[in-house]
């Protein structure tokens, strides 16, 4: 029996069961196969198209700062990977193991890199002497592999593709500044680019990352009104610097020890981007990330013309710098719709016989499904409005969601009471004590976010203990 | 004590000892930090840099050429690799196993991948059904791992950065057109780009790729005379797809087997790089590589202007679209010529008082030092030249190396004699006979490199045998 094409299939809805939903967008819109290994995927090419275009976002965003990029080693030597304590810690359970090279058994174990903070202290202890050296503002693209137990596509795999920055400065306060300018660069990106609106903060002690002193975090929520981890900028103090011996000579002449930064984003986030902005017809992605922009659909492609002037439109629309394409194929214009609707293409240019006599086109939109008549004339500049607009909608949608499923609990039971039938962040204030963190997972089985560097005040005390409170909390679920 | 800043060193001369030079430039330019992992290295920012350049470059002429980027897994379980048998035979002994995830023992042992072809063509068993399906035209950018007993940087690392290009097409005659349509985007890219000229050819039996049908190969001469293979291009016919089941319905309605190819380049170019273009001083980077292509330097900068004045020419420069960068650190003159020729930057300019009052600056040429005063009216426009000149320059250069240093043999014992005090390409003819290629390594130390395209009628005899001659040969020593 003959294979043959695929026909655009029925996906789940997502208010019946989101997860499935997920899971079918990533298959039908051909953004990833399973491989025969559990937690590593093939990215296919329009999944690696997004994450081109964010990585050449992200790293012109890191060379305007000041950032250059390296490459650093696969594989980690055990002994290495033990020199910080809290960081063998948190890794140690998830690392993949190298034990034979050919036929010959290794002295010693290597690890696959789960992240690579002791090579870049590594190589820092070789090259830095003096502070002139400082600051180095390190970048490298790379694969990690951490062994997982559960696994979904993008949001954890075993093997993900990121960027991992490390810098290394002449005082801590160069190293905050950095964290933070870190911090922003991924808000910028999330918000301006991914049209994903952000809580920015700093992780509490027990969500920091492994050896870091403190972890900024941009927290998105998704469509389902859970959270989002989209990127983390960490504060390390000197801590690694002093286990891996990097010393340099400061502007007094005496031996000191340099302050540490690292930060890092993943293909994690076109997970958010699916879990944002698509709906029962698929993916949706905003124009400023999408591979292709704007596909042109011939209507009744075999009347006189229609292919020629599909040509013309692609051709213009393609000359003014924007993405776009045209298909000629034989399938119908209602199975392209579906498929290019699944395939989250922004806007829709239809041209068939009555609209070449009309002397313009029709224009529908991915995200509100708004249609228009575009003269030929205005094609380029209305395009380009659209997309601004489409951009800017997606955004306000996003950030709707975010509003409308953010709640303020002035006590514990208050809060696990907004959450014993909805999901979405509760507000609440917090002692800083992680016996009071621990207690609302208890009870209302939420993480604690982050604290949020916009402050409000709810109360004066902590809504789990009662105890004077320090700040105020976002709680949530995380995936 | 306190550390302070290296000053440069001297390298040894490449007449001296050219493996010793080679080391001595890797590490004085700064490409390179050994890790705790024999065989696998840092690349540093500015090694970084020329490969993202190279990557670039690349990367575009696969798109215009209408390739898609796919990103597969790092891991491949041991019985995927087995599925061909001639590529396991010639890996197995390479790779590097993964045996536990965490504290588990894995079920399957899984190597790092050595090179993807088996991931590849199990994706392709997945995702190809019809004749509309093809031809898929993938790529990767990732690196790979082969776990080599010696190791030398860039030109032999157990881990290297590369692309690998692994396609499929309906028949024989389209994967064969492919093959030969990325070997010449390889040669343009070593020609054009990297100012290297190189053989194209086809690579004998006993030297072609596990697995492939054939190798079309470009093989480069260095400055020590010695080979090195640049890029490879092979032709797999059906073999690959026939073991892993992948099959089409075909424009005839029957099942059929698709034909495949593979392609790659890796980081070792920038070895040769290296050693086709450096010399006594260093690195020497053709232009259009170059990450730095002009450095501005200020002679007296504590006068007055001068470091207004270097900014604003750096500032002319880079707004031309040059790479360009200024060293204003408190180095002398001397020491940044020296630092920058070490680097390879193709051009200096150097500006001072005197300079300044003629309205002109004094532009030194990397590759042949020669050196003229460039009115300021004229700097971008001389400059551009300046570079063109200096990127045809590098390549006439390594062109007469490759001819002064390529001999031609009518007998074994004339090429063997020929190669008893020098290193070099020694053409003759060969009858197609695996013994007489074994002979010419047991009596002159020499492999094939390959029986290039451009053919020349030497004898009509094999030069080892005397049997009746099938082509000409280009012998050598490789790296």
């Amino acid at each position: 029996m003959a294979k043959e094409k695929k026909f655009v299939e029925e996906i789940i809805s997502m208010e019946t069961d989101f997860g499935q939903w997920y899971t079918d967008v990533v298959k039908k819109a051909e953004l990833v196969d399973y491989s025969s290994v559990k937690g590593l995927v093939v990215l296919r090419p329009y999944a690696y198209a997004i994450w081109e275009n964010i990585q050449s976002k992200l790293d012109s965003m890191f060379k305007e700062t000041g950032h250059e990029n390296v490459y650093m080693p696969l594989l980690i030597p055990e002994s290495l990977l033990q020199k910080e304590k809290d960081h063998i810690e948190g890794f140690a359970p998830e690392v993949a193991w190298v034990t034979h090279g050919g036929s010959e058994k290794l002295q010693e174990r290597l690890c696959i890199r789960p992240t690579s903070e002791v090579l870049f202290c590594e190589h820092y202890a070789n090259i830095i002497h003096s502070y002139r050296d400082l600051p180095k503002l390190y970048n490298q693209w790379c694969s990690v592999l951490r062994w997982e137990k559960s696994t979904r596509p993008f949001l954890r795999h075993r093997e993900f593709l990121w960027q991992e920055g490390h810098t290394l400065h002449e005082t801590s306060e160069e190293a905050l500044e950095e964290t933070m300018r870190m911090l922003n660069i991924y808000a910028e990106l999330c918000e301006d680019f991914l049209a994903m609106p952000v809580i920015k903060g700093v992780k509490t002690e027990k969500e920091k990352f492994a050896g870091a002193e403190s972890t900024y975090t941009i927290e998105c929520m998704m469509h389902d009104a859970r959270a989002l981890q989209a990127g983390t900028s960490h504060y390390f103090g000197n801590g690694f610097a002093e286990a891996f011996g990097i010393q340099f000579t400061g502007r007094d002449n005496t031996l000191q020890v340099p302050y540490q930064t690292s930060w890092g984003v993943s293909t994690r986030i076109i997970g958010g981007i699916i879990m944002t902005h698509g709906d029962d017809s698929g993916l949706m992605l905003p124009p400023k990330v999408a591979p292709v922009q704007v596909v042109v659909i011939p209507i009744a492609a075999h009347k006189p013309g229609v292919v020629e002037k599909a040509t013309e439109l692609l051709k213009t629309l393609e000359s003014a710098g924007i993405r776009a394409k045209a298909d000629f194929s034989d399938q119908s214009p209602g199975w392209k719709f579906s498929e290019y609707e699944m395939k989250g293409i922004p806007l829709r240019i239809e041209i068939g016989p009555r609209d070449i006599e009309n002397g313009q086109c029709v224009a529908v939109r991915r995200d509100n499904r708004s249609k228009e008549q575009v003269p030929f004339e205005n094609l380029v500049s209305r395009v380009n409005e659209i997309l601004r607009e489409t951009q800017q909608g997606m955004f306000d949608r996003a950030k709707e969601n975010l509003i409308n499923n953010t709640y303020t609990a002035h006590t514990l039971e208050e809060a696990a009471e907004i959450v014993s039938d909805k999901i979405g962040f509760v507000k609440m204030m917090w002692c800083g004590d992680e016996a009071c963190e621990d207690r609302v997972k208890e009870v209302a089985s939420m993480t604690s976010r982050c604290i949020p560097f916009e402050q409000e005040h709810i109360d004066d005390n902590c809504a789990i203990c009662g105890k004077p409170a320090e700040c105020m909390v976002y709680w949530g679920f995380a995936y």
